[in-house]
């Protein structure tokens, strides 16, 4: 074994870009313009703006794109707006625990580290926020060898507006339509955040997607992690940062414990309460250990569930119209559950397709995933219902004929299977908590198919019905040397009998 | 927007610890086997010993279990131990751009992590070097906030072996049997590695794979990258990092340039072929530029293929049969190919198993590939073909019934999906280099079922022909009054008759 060494974060994600959704040029489009609408997105709903975002997509040469993605958000503090694009794995929303689309401070981080890779190209940040009379221009890119920004000019300037963000990369990309296109991925974006304007313009076409609905969703509550969704080495890592006592730790950082169970907790351990606990962790390790052990034994509260913010049923009645025309739409919507002891809640929908492509439409905390459906829990949950039970035609093991699948899962936490967020791993409680909501749906499908077969047997009764009254009476009329209008009379007689006499 | 701050990467994949494979206690232990025996087959095979791996499981306490694996390879420097099993991000290979199963300097240290994450338990290490009279012992654990080792005690021993490496980690995890299990990845492994002989103890079981060769698989070369494989911003990077002249550095760093490309190429850009390149990077980035983009339109030497190790036509043949007796395997290797710059093999194999449960073995660098099945571009292939016209049953993008099928990827870069190395991701070349692989499979094995058809049918035939003529023989017989024995030699001549009439 010959030249061991560290290899920085900067190198590793720019060797394996498909760890982040960077396989192809025409993925890597796509992911960009994801990371960026996702942060606007992130950063309006915090500051409770009603979003206006704009994506341009500029063909510069053959294979390169520059992307332009501006939003009306409250910007971001100049000092950090470098290290915001320039830098993995920094971000605000790592330790806080509330749900939102970025979760892990890679996203826009690696569309520049991507462009200047592909392109060799800086990143242009505009960046203003309402606290400050000018705006700063930036251009900067992605050291890889020490993953810090490298800053290449900066400028103070006027800019026309309150607060905002704007970013500009070039990058190898290839632009294309269909299921996998940034078109989709608006539009599907759009059909979730009806709260959100977003005018979309690129060399083949522009499109304004206009908000339905001038109210800001639910606010999630940022919440502190529950103790039984918390591995031990992140609790002790946790113990050891905090700067005051255990008892002001146990209360303050973590959710779910009661002051009785501090009391007891701290008194079973030795009246440690009022110690402070970074010193604790350090001097005597193991109790620590036992303190978390004592937790995970513990009955708490379950973690506050008021930090999901749900599309809602009403959000998906309205919205899922806009994937098909159709005369049967259900959804349903799951109370919160919780996997390794983290909140999340599971929302689908159905739409009654018959003779339409099947399709399934997934989404995470209100983003649309497209690229790996058959690596994602929700895809495995809709290939794994009995839909047959629900009268839909289903090979085994595959997604059912003649409709269209919606779901979301929310949650503080999701957790995706690679950096390129696109598909969720498949949790057992969180396959179960698909399972039964696509199940809800099906059922009320099925009460619907139902009631659609009575009603086509009575017409079809009815019809047959009427064709045979008349001969019918005829023939009687001719035995019997009947008048034309009592012939008449006695149809009607005889349609009415076989309609009772039928009757269930 | 608040708390802006750096991410350790210790932190960030304690915190998405899904993406190194640790989901669940379940998928936890196969991963940290995985990690450990890939490392081990690696190292032997690096230093061309014959490997004899031990893996031995026990039961600590519920849901907690001592995992231990124990190899004859060359040794780590133990200068360079702590940080290979303490530091994410640490590791030989990630440079050399050769085929080798480990290849992001993430594995082991990730199972480390997670040890102590979930138990806070240090890991222990034994390393002896055959340079050394004396092996080295560490506990150690990976310090998530810096992501460093921390070392809680080193000594020296006696260790009566040559050269080995042990590691023993205390994890939650949870044993299981069946398709996901350390035991069906261990019989995998064996199945393409018949060099190495692999032991496994574990509360349920003791079983050994004893090796059925003695032969060394052949070593994969070391390659230089190509510059048609390679991304701008890295091409920079080792621009800058080169301490030599431009010429020697087109020479010695790079593969698939010929002098004369190199001397056309300096001459163009201004005779610059003798000055030092990092200075010339630092001062004339556009040069860099330049010559990044004439090489990308110039033509090239194919990247050297040398760098590939296959399974091989024989070693398939001789491992295909130990997954099921079988009438029928065939198998099929298709030569070197290139996805964006990179060299890969693939090789593939198909056992006919008529009444048998359909599967698919995934491999990759010659180890199993057990999870992500969904999300692998070896199901995508194997899923696309269409088995009808090989006389397969199959519903539409779904795996042929009656077969079971194997895929080999080689390379000295395989883009996975994840850290965790369980799905390869849909590079369009390998997705299509797969597709023909298993066709022409499939094409073998149409001709032998149509083979097989045709002798049935005329067993069919001559059946029906014997059932036949003794009833005729005997009819003419009557009517001629012919004798018993005329009769008989009637009937014979009857069958030859219809015999050659028949034949096609």
């Amino acid at each position: 074994m010959d030249e061991l060494r560290d290899i920085s974060v900067g190198e590793f994600f720019a060797r394996n870009k498909q760890l982040l959704g960077f396989n192809s040029p025409k993925r890597a489009i796509l992911t960009t313009v994801k990371e960026a609408v996702d942060n606007s997105l992130d950063a309006c709903e915090e500051a409770e703006i009603l979003p206006e975002i704009s994506v341009m997509i500029e063909s510069v040469e053959d294979s390169v794109v520059r992307v332009t993605v501006s939003d009306n958000g409250p910007g971001i503090p100049y000092e950090h707006a470098p290290a915001v694009f320039g830098k993995l794995l920094f971000g605000s929303r790592f330790h806080k625990f509330a749900q939102s689309r970025g979760q892990q401070g890679i996203g826009i981080s690696a569309a520049v580290l991507y462009a200047m890779l592909t392109t060799g190209e800086a990143t242009e940040i505009l960046v203003k926020t309402r606290e400050s009379d000018k705006a700063n221009k930036w251009k900067l890119y992605l050291n890889i060898s020490n993953n810090t920004p490298k800053i290449l000019s900066t400028e103070e300037f006027k800019w026309d507006r309150e607060s905002g963000v704007q970013v500009s990369l070039v990058l190898k990309a290839q632009l294309t339509s269909g299921p996998w296109s940034v078109r989709e991925y608006l539009q599907q974006t759009s059909l979730v955040n009806p709260h959100a304007t977003i005018k979309y313009k690129s060399p083949e076409e522009e499109i304004v997607l206009e908000r339905t609905s001038d109210e800001l969703p639910h606010r999630p509550k940022a919440i502190n992690p529950h103790p039984h969704g918390l591995d031990f080495g992140l609790f002790s890592e946790a113990c050891k940062d905090y700067p005051g006592s255990v008892g002001d730790f146990l209360a303050g950082s973590l959710s779910g414990i009661s002051t009785s169970n501090i009391n007891k907790l701290c008194k079973a351990l030795g009246r440690i309460k009022t110690k402070e606990i970074a010193k604790l962790a350090i001097a005597q390790p193991t109790i620590v250990k036992q303190m978390y052990d004592e937790l995970q034994g513990m009955k708490l509260q379950p973690p506050d569930l008021d930090c999901i913010s749900p599309i809602g049923e009403i959000g998906m009645l309205l919205g899922l119209p806009r994937l098909l025309k159709s005369d049967y739409v259900v959804v349903d919507s799951r109370p919160p559950a919780i996997y390794s002891g983290t909140p999340f809640l599971v929302e689908t929908g159905l739409i009654h397709a018959p003779g339409e492509q099947n399709r399934l439409y997934r989404f995470a905390n209100k983003v649309p995933l497209l690229y790996k459906s058959g690596a994602c829990v929700i895809t495995d949950a809709a290939k794994e219902v009995n839909w047959k039970a629900y009268q839909l035609s289903q090979t085994k093991a595959t997604l059912p004929e003649n409709v269209i699948l919606f779901a979301h899962v929310a949650s503080p936490y999701v957790p995706f299977e690679s950096e390129s967020k696109e598909a969720i791993a498949d949790y057992p409680e969180i396959l179960n908590e698909l399972k039964l909501s696509f199940q809800a749906c099906g059922r009320d499908l099925k009460k619907h198919l139902d009631k659609l077969a009575k009603v086509r047997a009575a017409k079809e009764r009815m019809d047959y019905t009427k064709k045979f009254a008349p001969h019918c009476a005829t023939a009687i009329g001719q035995i019997l040397d009947m008048s034309a209008k009592n012939i008449k009379k006695l149809e009607t007689e005889i349609i009415n009998l076989l309609e009772k006499k039928r009757e269930p």
